[in-house]
């Protein structure tokens, strides 16, 4: 029997994967995945955008890996981040050819603990060893962070500055400016993964940690929390010199993205009404934001701690005195799911403390009241 | 300055790639790519399909990393080859993911040379070792194949046993059934490519090879030559217990492939008129195949020999007496691109013979004698 190799036998499991089934049973309230509002998608201009489709036969011929010309240049002149961009199949491809392309068996990647699941299984593809640097509410630790840097040879610092997967939290300016200053001084690059970035409720945007790199960096952007994930668009910028080995490593993995994909999701976010669409979407998501913290104050205060997020789409919970496993387990069976923070760390790091994280973006928010009312029960029923 | 990874440095260039922009020039007569013709894409149905993806917001929203459930039924009805199926974006990926999910660095692999210029480079990025077994007119040299087999361990022996890419060549039902056996016999699991594979212009079809192993196989299914390449949607079928882990490392990839791309390539290809579009388009290549065979014989017999494939969409010339390189960059100033032999071996393995291979699917039967009338001048100004 063929046996997996050694990448994929030490890649972590996706925990939301593992239940998907029993989360997908009817009455289910799940605060488990990180789904946008499908009641909220445009599908006005995805309607329309579709129907552009059927006068253009050109895009169903081969196209260029680097992506449609077309949305190569709005995306450069919308934000002009870099040199160059390649369009990929969603944000999660542009980690995992960067993965491929730029890191060695055993070289060093560092990220903030907790981090998003889905980079901590590509850097286990890639057979990188994962390090931490301590997280703040504000941004990382700068002490830690030259520590890290200072003791050991880092390939590539990723994080996600902006409404992070799973903690909300995101970088303040000066601990931008401070990281992206650490970076150039020890020549490490930057990977700013920023599908959130754009879902923002209250308070100033910031400037892109890769604006303020001296050195070099890599921008993943998505539309996927902001359009529609199904599409799986997504793009890096970076310089031309690091983005031309990436689409060597592109070319073999899919050739291109799918191009009548790419000529949709660009109609769609180009469109007059698009930008009232993400005013309406983010009060939308605002509002059940409100409605969890207020459902978190309400039932579970004496059981744990968190942050208010400025946008995004979860609320990262420490909790006072129970373990996380124990309570997904019990909550699954009063039918409502949560993921552990354990997931979000590092396979060979140690957990710093017990957490749960919950996304308020999928259900309404009653049911999100419902869901944290279950929460209650468990925990109260659990002794601790 | 970031610099690439081993796996990417060491992996092949694509000369096409590299040769791209001279292809583009206006006035090039292009062999040298492997693109359908455009003006047969069915862009009646693909239309349609357009316009109902308009009416189906569920695709919105993030899918199973497996694919589309109605695709996937549809394509284990349609074409009952293994126990499971998983969609992804193009057969090229599927490749990719198989690479990546079974091989460790140094597995050895097997192919036949030449071999698709695509999976060489794969191999390369897995940083496996390739081999190549010996092929004959009707398909591997079945004693070379053995004495392989025994003398190393192979994990995966690969091959495009219809129509290959660029040999044009197709195994008879005797070598398909005499290795089915070898590898069944020495453990080897078969991944069998098979993009060209309805593309028959005469002749009976043959069982898969797939159909007759005992053991472990892969079958990979493409879209890109029969309806149209952009949308992506390829798939490996195989037993769950193989597709399992290739989940993984689909997940890590791209979470999965577009969802309305799959809604559309399942609308078109069901269509009652795609039995009908296959027909004409077969018959529409089968006469190009004819007319570059005659411009062949008529202009090029004294410097090339050549088998006469049953279909896809290449001819294989050995040169009697030309170096493949020197022709092909000679061939270019006179405005007509080919594709050298040599670029379809394995990086460290010894080329056999010197050769170029043509496309005929995307010129008119007048523009390839054009183009075949622009190599002989070529080839009877270099001095041999």
């Amino acid at each position: 029997m063929l046996q997996p190799s050694k990448r994929v036998q030490q890649t972590k499991e996706s925990y939301i994967r593992n239940i998907l089934k029993v989360i997908q049973q009817p009455g289910m309230l799940s605060l488990a995945g990180g789904l946008p509002d499908a009641s909220r998608f445009p599908l006005a201009m995805l309607e329309q955008a579709a129907i552009e489709l059927a006068k253009q036969p050109s895009i169903y011929q081969y196209g260029a890996t680097e992506g449609l010309t077309e949305l190569r240049e709005w995306l450069l002149n919308h934000q002009a981040l870099a040199e160059d961009v390649i369009v990929t199949s969603g944000s999660q491809q542009a980690l995992d050819l960067i993965a491929r392309c730029y890191l060695n068996p055993g070289d060093r990647v560092l990220c903030e603990t907790p981090s998003y699941l889905g980079a901590l299984q590509i850097f286990d593809l890639a057979e990188a060893q994962t390090l931490a640097v301590r997280s703040e509410q504000d941004g990382p630790d700068v002490d830690d962070l030259e520590k890290v840097l200072a003791s050991t040879p880092i390939k590539l610092f990723y994080a996600v500055p902006d409404f992070q997967n799973p903690s909300g939290r995101s970088w303040s300016l000066s601990k931008r400016k401070a990281v992206a200053e650490l970076l150039a001084k020890y020549k490490v690059a930057f990977v700013e993964d920023a599908p959130y970035r754009e879902l923002r409720f209250e308070g100033e945007s910031l400037p892109t940690v890769t604006e303020l790199c001296a050195g070099e960096a890599f921008f993943l952007g998505s539309f996927s929390k902001i359009a529609t994930p199904s599409l799986r668009v997504g793009y890096v910028m970076a310089s031309k010199d690091l983005l031309g080995p990436l689409k060597k490593v592109k070319q073999a993995s899919d050739l291109h993205s799918a191009l009548p994909m790419q000529k949709m999701l660009l109609s769609t976010v180009s469109h007059p009404d698009f930008t009232r669409h993400l005013e309406q979407l983010t009060a939308h998501y605002c509002l059940r934001r409100d409605a969890l913290v207020a459902a978190l104050d309400k039932h579970l205060a004496h059981y744990l701690d968190f942050e208010i997020p400025q946008g995004g789409m979860f609320i990262w919970c420490r909790l006072k005195h129970h373990q996380a496993y124990q309570i997904a387990a019990a909550a699954l069976e009063q039918k409502v799911a949560v993921v552990p923070g354990d997931e979000f760390w590092p396979a060979k790091l140690k957990v710093d403390y017990q957490a749960i994280r919950l996304n308020f973006t999928s259900l309404e928010p009653k049911q999100l009241e419902q869901a944290v009312i279950g929460l209650a029960k468990v925990m109260q029923q659990i002794n601790t």
